[in-house]
């Protein structure tokens, strides 16, 4: 039986693997060979298998039987592709011996470099270029290197060295060492490696080379890399390829360099060569930032026939991988080498019109040019920006809170907000943290700046909810309300100066700086409509005024999945009624106060309606606890005694009443008007007026009442018959007839697991996975800060659940009730409105669950529909993509 | 085809039916016939099926064909049996017509007495009563009950001409008014009636039979007998029976009588004739209470014959049916007749004592025996109770938090109440509220009165666990800590004086009352005793201390299922110990302070040790948010600033820090311990330093330590490390081996849904009820107080889930739990350890979901192991019981 195949030829112009191959040569080396076989110039050499890494784990570290054989007998190919000979006094082969997995994992895994030089052969490598300081450098450094990485001697004892030689020669850079210093320093580092291992440093190359490639090997293993799988979820069965390549020099002269080169500019997806090199350097060079690149078309000049060949290059490769390539080159001696190709990575912006191009030139399919846009990656597209040319000088970073850029004057309270936005002017909300008080002050600002709060404050929620961008958490602010003023590293900022905040980055600037407006159009306007055509499920908004169907329309989503009609409660006027009805004594006292509440809701339904007509609006019903309705401060308490007529002792009777230990679990939703069933009768009646007024009017209108918060069949059972009751009333009053329907959100364990009993009774179902994540997880989402970034960075949790779904658990939940749901009314329409929906990952999650729609904000509707195109696509075709994911 | 029979008599010494028809013929129907077939003096009658009933329902009303002539049939035996006839103006035959259910639904539906009085029949009745006045009075009722429940005429137009007759002729009373009087009111009745419904009242007998027996059909279906079938879960498709029956008169002279009896005494379970009786009366006037009833021994002097016959008639019902009966019967005449037998109710020592005497009299068996006695009953046997004997006046009443009663002098503070304790003073700590800061003082307390609060307060949660009592929530107190005295009722009670309070009731008394102790002994251990050896499954305890160890073994239970370990950090010396830990501001600080805390847990986890050796012990590893631990009040702050050498502003800034929205969804369990690994470091080491030290002594030791709050299994691997090192780090320190297991609550969601992943790494399962409970239904339990009243009243839940497992949602992920987690280790132990471990209808539940174990406050031990058997012999044996439920 003839030994497995463990290595794999590249040159010559031919290579034995190919770009499909990654699992097996690992990305790097399933490339290498890939453009040998493309006749691109790329120095010969051969992949070891990720198979021969698997087999070398469980053997212990040995390579597997014929292995070896096969890389000597492969060694022997390429010293005689070269006519080099390993170890040769003369015309010694130098190589690289480099990790290369399925999957990039930067960094985690081990190289060595110039493998091959001994005490001949630096001799052979001065001689050959002509330049001895360089030989000695290469060696020494490959014995630092390779004592590091395969003898597994600290580095900081080779640095202790050469800083020594340097002090003794009174210098300070390495490059002003000579040659022959650097000769000596290889004396003392070899006699190091002998004292601190008891032999010498190995002088065969073929040893060198066995070390190595057991080195790398095992590097798959270290701690580092298997943290770093951990994370990433990646398999630690996988293994690394080892790829071993005749060395290039950039550094050999000056008609030698190396560089980096993009197929297409990856900031703006301009069809243009784009990159940077160094004459006379090797990669690290350019890394450690000594010297200065330039960009790459410069090169065209210093080395025309080099550009050219790399512009040939590059339009191949990308006509080849049907993708805007990244490279690396060097050239040795005034010739070109490729070292690596793969997908580069690009902006949100360059990567639509990169897709859109690619399709007008005909090289991908509209189907690819939708997969090529990163769902999670646009959204950023649709938020004001910081213009990019613009002379930005932060002054303090607080958390990226809500994305998009924001310029405003300074105001301190959500009053003053409101009344400035009120007389045309735009204004920045700072707070120290903000409370459901200020949501009419958040609206009516261009952006949201808080002293303290996380990623998941009430500021920051809210902000994404709105849409608005938000910097949250601004340790560096100390705001003084009173003297309406706050001092950041030094400087006092005073109500009405204009700040810029940058919620994309957490960057906080003074003065106005100029903003990018975002829009939907052009090239990713048509994107977006590629994506609607191969979609399955539906798009609709999370939209609670007029303003937001407003966005609805505009951003093409078809309907609202929530509207929220307590957030209707907070604006001025309203607050005072429902104020009242809080502090009531009794149900009349409640049903006066909810009285006059009732002609604003209505009036909000109907400008609802005109704006949605045919298209469905979702209205979810009261759903949080009283007590965010009653200000918290003795001083507003007093203001608001006062306003009223209560006397204060009542008010504060009443708000300790109210009091919760867990508000997340506690007397709100469908309890609330179970206890209270006056506001579900004056919410029922606000509905169907204004949906009877639209019918009155000959216009169409759909309008669904959503119930919050059941546990039981039973609590939507009473709601229900409030609904109805009040349904049959208004239109008999009005005479005419609306069709509506009542349905629920799950949003408990509970209502999933009896989602079979409560689909009998209810017209739809929505998911509110905010909530359903807390209770699955027992997770509070405004305590979770104390220990989910942990998790997160420990890889106790791969994801942030309230940013993606958590399919194993919650999705579990949300699958059964799908299930339940449509066994018990067979095409039972189920949605999801939690925050989840405008969540790509999330998204496709919700179409493999059978859901009919997502609901989200009105700003990542085009993120949502393009995720949502993503999941229909990836489930259809079998994507034979060739490029480094 | 021959109709159904419809229609079953009971008279002339045979009934139809039989006690095990009650389906059919109702429970009252069913034991009529079976007394018939006994040969007991029962007026004869018929009782017409629930299956009529369900029919006419069916046909909105009318009867089923042939139902009428059966009816009719049976009536004509039922003349000829008495030798009377329907509306005969001699020898008239009046009928009782009563509803009659499957299961007794007190005063839901209609009965109509004296039915076949006309103008003709009353004249006979008045002739062969010899007494007129007795005649037309009954005429005079039946005209009344028949118009309201058969005509639906409201009671009330009836009693104004009553008081109107009772007006002119200037007298106060009913009885006062003559034969003429009542003769004159009758006709008036029949005026009110013709001009009510435009006809006469009617005066054919059968016409009457045929209305009321329609009319007692539909009282099946009337508004208060369904809410009251929706609140206890009773089908509305059973339908009712119908006796018919012959009236016998106890008001017919001094030689009539009427009354109940038990065949025991239903206080102490005596074997003895128990009950009372009035003579010349019926039933009605023993429940207007207007004359007072006479102790049925009384009996025996007056009517000797009676008494005898009465006496040889319970000897015989009671070992017909074995059990406590519950009786009626009238004397007519001198002449005894059964009404009615059932089942009695029973206090729950005598349940004990009858259910043991019995057995031992040989009537049942010991699963009999063990089934008789209801687990929700015999808690209380396991408190102290206030001496029934004792002269009992009450100053105030609370909820009753905590069964049980206790008397002691009045202190105000936690402190107080451990110094007074301490010198061997019993006291009862008053308090406005509780908090964990007064556990220690509650612990040395006898008993806990708060005046805020509902049943699950601190005060009530903490004092059940501990199997205190307590009262809480008493309104009516006013209490100044300050002044040391609280006033109650207008007067003042100070520091020192004694009084009484009863957590069953929630009484609060003055003074020291006698109080009976309660103790496992005699008939009750040993049905306990008869208990162990049917239930299938285990019984431990939640015991936290070494005193609770003691009460476990006490009890007789398997073992300690749940020992938390943060309550030991509640007492004095070590709360500071503890808050040192939490204000550190790095690991080392924490680690010192752990370090104090140490030894104690060890002593601890030692003595506990001790108490159980061979007993598995679960001790629970830290679970509470950490701000529990520190004071809340400006003035505790200060105090612990000046003691610990803290600056305030750095405990302010830290208890901020702390400070949480819902801590139940918080930064607690698991979280804490993966955030804090030092605190996890610590636990692992006292307990394995404590069972080492007992291996050292020779002495067995089982500990199993858990994990709580686990959602994920990345996160019981986290800590499942860090135990399993510390572990084998002690074992090495002593030389010695442990065998210990390490597993997990189950008390999300989640963890139920992935409970195969965590059930591969986790060695057993603990379900934490209360929290599975809150996350499920998204309630928080100290503040569902708000809606869970209505909850159950409005029948939206059937049990309080709190109390017992919501079997449909909290169970299924239970089932889910135990079906998943023994898929991944086949016979993984698995318990229950939240507070449903002690609540009979939950404990039923484990059974059936296949749980090894429950685990209770000790003081609940008795009644789990009887619900357990409970569920063991229901599963088993068909129970065949004759005795209405």
């Amino acid at each position: 039986m003839s030994a497995k195949k463990y290595v794999y030829f590249f040159g010559r112009g031919r290579g034995e693997g190919s770009a499909r191959m990654k699992n097996l040569l690992g990305g790097k080396g399933s490339n290498l060979a890939e453009m040998t076989n493309l006749k691109i110039s790329v120095p010969p050499g051969f992949t070891i298998t990720t198979e021969a890494c698997v087999e070398s784990m469980k053997r212990r570290g040995s390579f597997p039987p014929g292995m070896w054989k096969q890389v000597e007998k492969n060694l022997g190919k390429l010293e005689k592709a070269m006519g080099l000979k390993f170890g040769d006094r003369n015309a010694p082969l130098l190589v690289s011996v480099r990790s290369g997995a399925r999957v990039s994992m930067p960094g985690m895994m081990d190289t060595v470099l110039n493998l091959g030089l001994n005490d001949q052969a630096v001799e052979g490598l001065a001689g050959r270029s002509r330049n001895p300081r360089f030989a000695y450098d290469s060696y020494r450094r490959f014995i630092q290197m390779f004592s590091n990485v395969v003898l597994g001697i600290p580095i900081k004892h080779f640095e202790e060295l050469l800083e020594k030689r340097k002090r003794e020669r009174g210098v300070e850079l390495d490059t002003e060492l000579t040659a022959a210093d650097l000769q000596e320093i290889v004396r003392r580092y070899k006699a190091l490696v002998r004292e601190l291992i008891g032999r010498e440093f190995p002088q065969d190359p073929r040893q060198q080379l066995r070390l190595a490639v057991g080195a790398v090997f095992g590097s798959w293993s270290n701690p580092r890399a298997i943290k770093y799988r951990e994370i990433h979820r990646l398999p630690h069965i996988w293994g690394t390829a080892v790829n071993v390549q005749v060395m290039v020099f950039g550094n050999m002269g000056e008609a030698s360099g190396t560089g980096v080169a993009f197929t297409r500019d990856p900031s703006t997806g301009e069809k243009r060569l784009f990159g940077e090199f160094l004459m006379n350097a090797q990669g690290e060079d350019v890394v450690a930032g000594i010297r200065t690149p330039q960009p790459l078309e410069k090169l065209k000049h210093i080395a025309p026939k080099a550009y050219q060949g790399l512009d040939r290059i590059c339009r191949r490769l990308e006509k080849h991988y049907r993708d805007m390539q990244d490279i690396e080159f060097t050239i040795q001696e005034g010739t070109l080498y490729l070292l690596q190709t793969r997908t580069g990575k690009r902006t949100p912006a360059a990567a639509v019109k990169i897709a859109v191009d690619m399709r007008r030139e005909g090289l991908i399919d509209k189907k690819l040019a939708v997969l090529r846009v990163d769902p999670h990656q646009v959204e950023i597209l649709l938020h004001p920006m910081l213009d990019a040319k613009a002379k930005v000088e932060r002054v303090a970073r607080g958390l990226p809170a809500s994305p998009g850029a924001a310029v405003g004057q300074v105001v301190f309270t959500a009053e003053e907000a409101e009344a400035w936005a009120a007389r045309g002017d735009k204004v920045i909300l700072v707070r120290a943290e903000t409370s459901p008080e200020d949501v009419g002050g958040m609206h009516a600002a261009q952006g949201i700046l808080t002293a303290r709060g996380g990623m998941t404050s009430h500021a920051a929620v809210v902000a994404r909810g709105m849409g608005k961008p938000c910097v949250a958490g601004c340790g560096d602010l100390s705001i003084s309300e009173e003297e309406r003023n706050f001092l950041v590293k030094g400087r006092t900022v005073k109500e009405g100066d204009w700040i810029t905040i940058d919620g994309t980055t957490g960057d906080l600037m003074l003065g106005q700086l100029p903003l990018i407006q975002a829009e939907l159009s052009g090239d990713f306007a048509l994107l977006v409509q590629w994506a609607d055509a191969f979609r399955k499920i539906g798009v609709r908004t999370n939209a609670d005024t007029p303003t937001d169907a407003a966005a609805t329309i505009h951003f093409g989503a078809e309907g609202i999945g929530l509207c929220r009609t307590e957030h209707m409660f907070f604006e001025e006027d309203r607050i005072i009624a429902m104020r009242e009805m809080i502090v009531a004594e009794d149900v009349e006292g409640r049903r006066k106060a909810l009285a006059k509440l009732l002609p604003m809701q209505r009036s909000d339904f109907k400008a609802i309606f005109e704006r949605m007509r045919a298209l469905p609006v979702i209205i979810r019903f009261f759903d949080p606890p009283l007590h965010e309705f009653l200000p918290k401060t003795a001083h507003e308490l007093h203001v608001l005694s006062d306003d009223m007529g209560i006397p204060l002792e009542r008010l504060q009777r009443k708000l300790e009443v109210l009091q919760e230990s867990n508000p997340m679990l506690g007397h709100r939703g469908c309890r609330l008007a179970i206890t209270y069933p006056e506001i579900t009768e004056m919410q029922a009646r606000a509905v169907f007026e204004a949906a009877c007024q639209m019918v009155r009017e000959k216009k169409k209108v759909h309008p669904e009442v959503m119930v919050p918060l059941i546990g039981t069949v039973e609590e939507f059972r009473h709601q229900r018959v409030i609904i109805d009751r009040v349904a049959a009333e208004v239109m008999r009053e009005f005479g005419v007839k609306v069709t509506y329907q009542v349905g629920t959100m799950i949003e408990t364990p509970r209502a999933c697991l009896v989602a079979d009993k409560i689909g009998a009774e209810a017209e739809f179902f929505s998911f509110g996975t905010n909530d359903l994540t807390q209770t699955t997880f027992g997770f509070s989402r405004d305590d979770s800060g104390k220990f989910l970034a942990q998790y997160l960075e420990e890889g106790i949790l791969a994801d942030d659940p309230f940013i993606s779904i958590d399919e194993e658990g919650v999705g579990q939940l949300m699958a059964i009730a799908v299930k339940r749901g449509r066994s018990a009314r067979k095409g039972l329409e189920v949605g999801i409105c939690g925050e989840h929906g405008g969540d790509p990952q999330s998204v496709e999650f919700c179409h493999r669950a059978g859901l009919d729609y997502v609901s989200c904000s009105p700003y990542r509707v085009p993120v949502a529909k393009l995720a949502a195109a993503h999941a229909a696509l990836k489930e259809k075709v079998q994507i034979t993509e060739m490029g480094e994911k």
